[in-house]
């Protein structure tokens, strides 16, 4: 039994309350493809992390679930207007929203899962304050700004490694580091655990980001449910592309085919160079995982760090 | 002196209030078509109906400035979303967001006015619950339901008045009742005085709509700052094309100029008959401001009803 399945129970419960939103007979238009897309089998590594982070210092899982429903939700909104930006036709092995649908109903649904994930975060049973309103929406701006500088590297021919990291942490690690965050936050953690959790969010953040990016290359093309090297043949800039334009002592724009990558890649020994970086933020995560006291949920976090740092999609 | 050129001093404390963001030096592709928008030359409606209602029951102005920039924010995301939808051109006599730069771009200017919004919201100082943010999330997904029933009865042949009356509820008089309500409630108003406010938002932001159909028609083009005739032409529902359908027992979508529209109209006394409904919103707004304590706030907002009520743009 893989951690996956071990956590099926909380998949389940988490589905659950994302379905409790207005059904698609409400303005079709609007609903449908909100749950459409809410419906594509994800892992929910995003709001599993938000209700293991809690139950780990102690928190109700009844307060947790609209805060997980609600990251998950943001996450939604990026993926599809990410999609329409950059023109990718599959997700999770189906059709876009903006292909089975088209743009303009797409950006409503962007809109509208950003709406309906702070009308879940702002029913967290036990939150009365802003902080975790606060927290969401420094992060969803975050995520627009490394959506943003994801842009603009695309123009460019070089970018340099600090500016990738930026990117990323921005794009990818900020959501995940919300994740545990607001878990630890909603779950009532002391002020220690909750920087303890931040900390680990953020760092298999920035390894899930560039495990992204080889997976990008080295992916099986079914099991990923979409297109192999989309990244480096669009001109994203990956660890993968900027490590090669720095030994190559040119960038990779002349590359064409996946193929070529692969062998570059190979002749430079760029795969273990890179996969060594990921693991050195899964190693600074399980440091943090390490401060919390130990029990059931904290284990399933250790197994969910090193089901993250092994996944083949 | 008009009661724009009086309420000038409060426009100029919206405007500093919204350009204190963060500046398009900081990431240019994301905050430079932010800035953009904001600076097209509205003349501010909504955030001075926060103020001057929030004014009206006792608030203190230091207070009401952020939710005020955070109701025009919201707009603005509404707008440029808005515009790619419908394909749009102009907007307030300038370049769109999505033809300056480009469909992905303006995606991303929405979600960051809106982002930027939530961020003003959360700042009132005087603010420490939920109550106000729980308001803007269910305005924003009114909004969002208000657009997608705009695009869906684009398809159609023929509405009825009490759908186009659901639709314009949601897609325009929602976020002038809330510019009011949450005015009135940061401005710390009696649960009366809050709820007088709120239904005169409702009010006369269903006027303005039917105001602004028949601009759509009647209006000159230079003031108007877009194309005349451009809802009608695109077989938009307004109460014009919906009153004409019912008189001619027959739908519009023959109709191909606006000056075809403005005979008709002509022919059918339509346009004493429109105004009149758009009239009796105001007149119902009024009433509302006639129940709470006369002060110079609730002056201009008379005023300002007044404005809207005979505006020519």
């Amino acid at each position: 039994m893989t951690i996956i399945d071990s956590l099926e129970k909380f998949r389940k419960k988490i589905e659950t309350e994302i379905e409790a939103i207005p059904s698609s007979d409400k303005i079709p238009l609007f609903y449908e493809p909100i749950h459409y897309i809410n419906r594509l089998s994800g892992k929910k590594i995003r709001p599993l992390l938000t209700v293991l982070s809690g139950l780990a210092v102690g928190g109700k899982i009844e307060n947790l679930l609209p805060p997980a429903a609600a990251v998950e939700l943001l996450h939604n909104f990026s993926l599809v207007h990410d999609d329409i930006m950059d023109d990718d036709d599959t997700r999770r092995g189906k059709e876009t929203v903006h292909v089975k649908w088209d743009i303009g109903t797409a950006i409503l649904t962007g809109d509208g899962l950003l709406g309906l994930a702070y009308r879940k975060l702002l029913s967290t049973p036990n939150i009365t304050d802003l902080i975790i309103a606060r927290l969401f929406t420094d992060a969803m701006l975050e995520i627009c700004e490394g959506q943003a500088l994801d842009k603009t590297f695309e123009e460019r021919k070089l970018i340099s490694e600090s500016e990738y990291i930026e990117m990323i942490q921005k794009k990818t690690a900020t959501l995940i580091q919300l994740a545990c965050q607001i878990g630890a936050i909603v779950g009532e953690g002391k002020d220690k655990e909750i920087q303890s959790l931040t900390s680990f969010g953020l760092s298999i953040g920035m390894g899930f980001q560039i495990q992204d990016d080889l997976l990008d290359i080295f992916a099986d093309e079914e099991l990923l449910g979409k297109r192999v090297g989309s990244d480096v043949l669009m001109n994203k800039k990956t660890i993968i592309s900027i490590r090669l334009s720095e030994r190559r002592g040119k960038p990779v724009d002349d590359i064409k085919s996946v193929d070529k990558f692969r062998e570059l890649i190979q002749e430079y020994g760029l795969a273990e160079e890179i996969q060594s970086i990921a693991d050195t933020y899964f190693v600074k995560a399980r440091e943090m995982l390490d401060k919390i006291a130990p029990n059931e949920y904290r284990s399933y976090l250790y197994d969910l760090t090193d089901y993250i740092q092994n996944r083949k999609k």
